[in-house]
């Protein structure tokens, strides 16, 4: 689940420069843009703060039929009130005047340090130089300039046959903090040449984002600016998708979309390794998400991950407390596919002996049986180590 | 508010003994017992998966009458089953049956590792010695036998004047991670030589602890043993309490659990900082409290106490997720009595200087105002920093 090295989507290019809010001179303003109309979709953060881009974006009228995105990083655009939302506007204005595109056709997105005023004037200055560097080989340049704590790029791709030819999904994202559960400091968007309609667009990103953005779990943080954003084109040539096609399109965002989000959660800020937590046999679905989230949040067990710790005791603490109906007598826990646990006692220590050289791996899971119901639930999350302190305890300094 | 060196209360003995749980040969068997009968009551966690001593302890007829406690450390008898429950009555016998006390007068708690079966013949073999070791200065030492992660132990003491004389309450407690919210891997034990009804004194103590160990917050989690008791053995000669002598009695109460529990964040597993997040102008208490908690179980917020940095935006973006109705339009924040966001906007960078020096102090407060009501609570945390990585990820290796 490397990177995949470049991203190319017939009719779209993307384009990035330094424009100078960033002070390590890396490219911190990010252009990608279909060469025609597209249908789009457009998911916010819930946090009720939120930042500017978000308070306009949320207003836009034109959400189903964007035809691309431009967006900062190094500084969020968030708690910088009225003259935050004005910068905005005038992002927008200025960056599909100087592109010949329609008003309101760009999505504008920031990400950075909050509660800093936007220098919207190195922005404006920037969108000539911006324009002039876009290609299609570009939308992995737009993708690296969107980075902020991240170590490595997010990108991904998918083809997916279809009846009369082929249609490529590409995606780019960053993130790794803040994440969860409701998409944390994350930016993704994808763009595809398949023709889809505005409303199967919409139900089939909103599907795949709840079954992978929405299941990852860093430090349970939320950003005031996360955006995810598909982009539709049609260059492919053929009619919109149906049936088995729109399906298997769907199916395919939703494995890109995943590839993304473990990207993210692999680059938790700091982590060494990725658990999915899996609870089954809870009262309903949604008891077994709540014992989900409160596993994949506990301090406790993500330092014990970290120290490659087969702790259950941890686990089914963290179980007991998040308030769902359980019964430790009923309850079994295997780590990496060795039981540890078995109606709420140890079995013994020769299985945890077994299960200790596979936690040191950096991807394994945790299962929970609750042997009382058929719901189930999992998220991934990261572990918690010492490079996550180092990060966030000077990250503005 | 450093522990106090001595406890003493007329009519409570306190003793402990190296019973061998624990490998490094500290005290790890702590018993403290009135000579007379008590009025007593006792709070467990609300963990629903709990240890052993916990399931016993919460079928007890005897929870308003007991005499004492014993108490070992080095292993939770927790997710042990029926043997860990066989083991705590076994425990609860033979110390009745050599102390000469009535059957199921004693209280009996384990904290420590769990899911290990707990050596209780090592624990019934050491009940003579815990008995010689029995002394009207040991209450101490048996604070100390119920350590495990804590830096130093907790203890605390309270003298009220009352018609006709002096009452003394005494505290010990251990506690260090998994703190909140509902009091973490926690024992806290008051003696008092005060004559109360059991009405009374259960009314006062759930109201102490409603407003003390309820309000601190290190690392979210909640453990599957916490217990705080406290026995009033009317030992001052005194008649029981009333009117504004109980009044006087429940503050002082409060007083001593609020020093034990801030000696408790403090220690938070290698916490440097205690804050005191306020939330006023909620829409109610409830509202207010959510929000408080958000912030204070906040990774993002507790690495930047730990690194100094008055780093609002965190703050607000925590309150923005806890899910309460907010405007951040309306709110304002301040850093030890700086105010660095006015309106939900930075106010200015010297703010945040003038701020800079006193967040580095060892506590401080943090206090939003939202603007919109009547609704407000506070709750203690600690910050996160290496320290809680290097305990938390070797804990039981």
């Amino acid at each position: 689940m490397h990177p995949v090295r470049e991203i190319a989507v017939p009719g779209f290019r993307g384009g990035a420069v330094w424009c100078g809010i960033k002070k390590n001179r890396k490219t911190d303003l990010a252009i990608v843009l279909s060469d025609r109309p597209c249908t789009s979709d457009v998911l916010f953060t819930r946090n009720r703060v939120v930042a500017a881009p978000i308070e306009w974006g949320r207003g836009l009228r034109s959400r189903s039929a964007l035809r691309g995105v431009i967006a900062n990083s190094g500084n969020a655009n968030a708690c910088t009130g009225r003259k935050g939302l004005a910068a905005v506007r005038k992002i927008s204005a200025e960056a599909c005047g100087k592109l010949g595109l329609p008003d309101e056709s760009l999505l504008v997105s920031s990400t950075g340090v909050i509660g800093v005023p936007l220098p919207e004037g190195k922005i404006l200055a920037a969108i000539p130089r911006l324009r002039a560097s876009l290609s299609s080989e570009g939308i992995q340049r737009a993708g690296k300039a969107i980075l902020t704590t991240d170590a490595y790029p997010k990108r991904a791709m998918r083809k997916v046959r279809v009846r009369g030819g082929t249609v490529t999904l590409g995606g780019i994202a960053k993130g790794a903090g803040m994440i969860a559960p409701s998409m944390g400091t994350m930016l993704a968007y994808v763009f595809t040449d398949a023709a889809v309609r505005s409303s199967d667009l919409r139900k089939a990103f909103r599907g795949a984002v709840a079954r992978s953005f929405h299941r990852i779990v860093v430090d349970g943080d939320m950003s005031t600016n996360d955006t995810t954003a598909i982009f539709a084109n049609g260059a492919c040539g053929l009619p919109s998708l149906e049936g088995k096609d729109l399906a298997d399109f769907a199916e395919a965002l939703h494995e890109l979309l995943l590839d993304l989000a473990l990207m993210i959660v692999r680059d938790g800020e700091g982590a060494t390794r990725v658990v999915r937590i899996s609870i089954t046999g809870a009262r309903s679905d949604r008891a077994a998400e709540a014992a989900a989230r409160a596993v994949a949040t506990s301090l406790l067990v993500k330092t014990a991950v970290f120290g490659a710790d087969p702790n259950w005791g941890r686990v089914i603490a963290a179980v007991g407390r998040s308030g769902i109906d359980m019964d430790p007598a009923r309850a079994e826990l295997s780590f990496a596919g060795e039981k540890v646990m078995r109606r709420g006692m140890v079995i013994d220590r020769q299985a945890e002996r077994r299960a200790a050289p596979k936690i040191r791996k950096e991807a394994y899971g945790i299962d929970v049986a609750l042997g009382l119901g058929k719901g189930s639930y999992f998220v991934y999350f990261s572990d918690l180590g010492h490079g996550y302190i180092r990060i966030n305890a000077g990250y503005r300094t």
